[in-house]
């Protein structure tokens, strides 16, 4: 594994098993041979397959092997997953859905498997901590947890509250569950606190000063829990956490707009390819067949570089000009639109479809989609 | 056909062909016999059986048969198609996506298929007219669709601009592109516009004054291109549109949160349910595991009826206590979210669970989702 970006996308790193088939893909993928992009429906997800080796190899040299837990809810499919694992030498992943983590047990990818949530599905996570060929984490912040990992005979993180009001005991509350988990026989790894109100502050040194006040209250967490495991961070906050055992990271992978203004060395390598379907020209305007049911718009519109956003419906973006920008394209043309928000606006596709420039070189299923 | 409510849901009604596998459903079902609502894994998108019988019921008695174009964009699935065919008698159906419509057409639902929208993919028109049961229409707005339309056959509806910046012609060019189509050997069944400014606005009068505005506009572009068909309207404007002869309505089935504000005679039959996967009541919060990815989130957050939203994140919604409202539940609960947009929120989900009470009388993919 070479450290540092590279400049052209290797294909063949593109797809390190793409003769075995993907257990959890229900669709069937309507392409053969590599195709144009041009030939693709729109709305499309594209990948830069470039950008995206870059950014694995700059986590990877970075934050090498059990340094990273690749967060598998940026991307839910198995493809760019073992992507990862093959490209960036990660072999820990973890997941913020059940779903998640039976579709990478079910593909064989990774030997150590964190859902970095709470469930209170004992059934399913028994199922998988049964059928995985790795081992079985899940995060607890109640008793009611601790109980479901107890029964379904899963390892534990203690998820601890670092100021983001979600997920997480209290500080103070972390040790007594601890020894709860013991006394039923749990193995304790350590512990798991996600400052997600910090990750997306763009001010640099402002996330450093949110990181230190967090990580503070997870090594106190961690003195009363104990374990090897001590588990923060996202990709804003990815080279901030020396004291922590390991980063949850996934948006890195594909980035979008928001991230992107962060100063990050990952690149935005994620786009909607979109067929211009009707235009106004003179009225003003034209019309992508790509909205609301191709993007997250959580964190506001989708942007199209050239051209101004002037509203997203369903399944159409009305374009305006720019100042200073481009002419409105012209019915049939293809434009490319930038996600605010990675995560949900993945979770509308069915597939990532990986290009070098124009050439589709791999088809990802998003099949790690749903719960 | 009955008019009027039905105070109780038949389940009988809601699967009229419950024998006939579905052609384009990829993915099995999990479920065979009826279960619990409380046995289904979450989130899970549920529907109230008796509300969507009522809304069903009720928009047939308003605009019976061929008056109502029923919009397949709102819920994406064939199984809600087949029941709204049975139960309201509608056989026109329209659609936002060659995808929705080629679904529609395998599935042999409908006789009059609408594209409700501008397409450049000749190849998958041409299929869907040579494959369809069913006389299939397309919308065009510019001479570059009306060639597609020509070259796979497709009748079409010329689309006309009432005032929503979004697709349609100016309404003095809808006459010339009529003469086009005429003289590529195309049937021009009449005009379409979409009067999407107006159908969300909450005071009656004030959508009553806009489709009499955005009717004036489609009626002069009508006199110009001739057919049978003036095709305008949504569900806001469902009671409004006099001088057409077709409303394209599909939010009335389902309903969200906004549509609600608007006083309309349909219920609110759309839910999540959720699980409380983490409490911290000493804080004053607990978290329920549906958030960003089962939710369209561009007419904001979901609605918890009891509690308050504080924030969502991709899996998760933070709830806070209400003024006077309950306290806050406990680990384990199920509890039940409301939409602030339907179609989108769709289009997150791989089922809609249809329910009578607590027991699950229906599982219908969404199988029309993607592209």
């Amino acid at each position: 594994m070479s450290a540092g970006p590279s400049a052209a996308v290797d294909p063949q790193s593109l797809s390190p098993r793409r003769t075995a088939p993907d257990p959890t893909s229900s669709r069937p993928l309507a392409y053969g041979p590599p195709v144009d992009v041009h030939d693709l429906p729109t709305p499309a997800l594209v990948v830069d397959g470039a950008a995206l080796e870059h950014n694995v190899r700059t986590m990877a040299a970075g934050r090498p092997g059990r340094t990273l837990r690749p967060h598998v809810k940026a991307f839910k499919s198995t493809g760019l997953a073992r992507y990862v694992e093959s490209t960036g030498g990660h072999r820990s992943f973890c997941a913020a859905t059940l779903r998640e983590l039976e579709g990478l047990a079910a593909a064989g990818i990774g030997d150590d498997l964190l859902l970095a949530n709470e469930t209170l599905d004992t059934d399913r996570l028994a199922r998988l901590v049964g059928t995985a060929d790795a081992t079985v984490t899940v995060a607890v912040d109640s008793a009611e947890t601790v109980r479901v990992a107890a029964d379904a005979g899963a390892s534990v993180l203690v998820d601890v509250d670092v100021g983001l009001p979600r997920c997480g005991c209290a500080p103070e509350a972390a040790g007594a569950l601890a020894e709860l988990a013991r006394s039923l026989g749990v193995e304790v790894r350590g512990v798991m606190g996600y400052e997600g109100h910090v990750v997306g502050r763009t001010d640099r040194a402002e996330r450093a000063r949110g990181v230190e006040r967090s990580t503070a209250l997870l090594r106190r967490a961690h003195e009363s829990v104990g374990g090897d495991v001590v588990s923060a961070g996202g990709t804003g906050t990815w080279d901030l956490h020396d004291s922590s055992t390991e980063v949850q990271a996934g948006s890195y992978l594909l980035m979008d707009t928001h991230y992107a203004a962060l100063g990050l060395p990952f690149r935005e390598a994620l786009e909607v390819e979109a067929t211009v379907v009707s235009s106004s020209a003179d009225r003003g305007w034209a019309v992508l067949d790509a909205g609301l049911k191709s993007f997250g718009m959580d964190h506001g519109d989708p942007t199209v570089p050239g051209w101004r956003v002037f509203f997203c419906s369903d399944e159409h973006t009305t374009i305006v000009p720019a100042e200073g920008g481009a002419p409105l394209p012209r019915v049939g043309a293809r434009v490319r639109m930038r996600p605010a928000h990675v995560d949900p606006t993945v979770a509308y596709h069915e597939r990532l479809v990986v290009l070098d420039g124009d050439q589709v070189v791999e088809m990802w299923p998003v099949d790690l989609r749903n719960w």
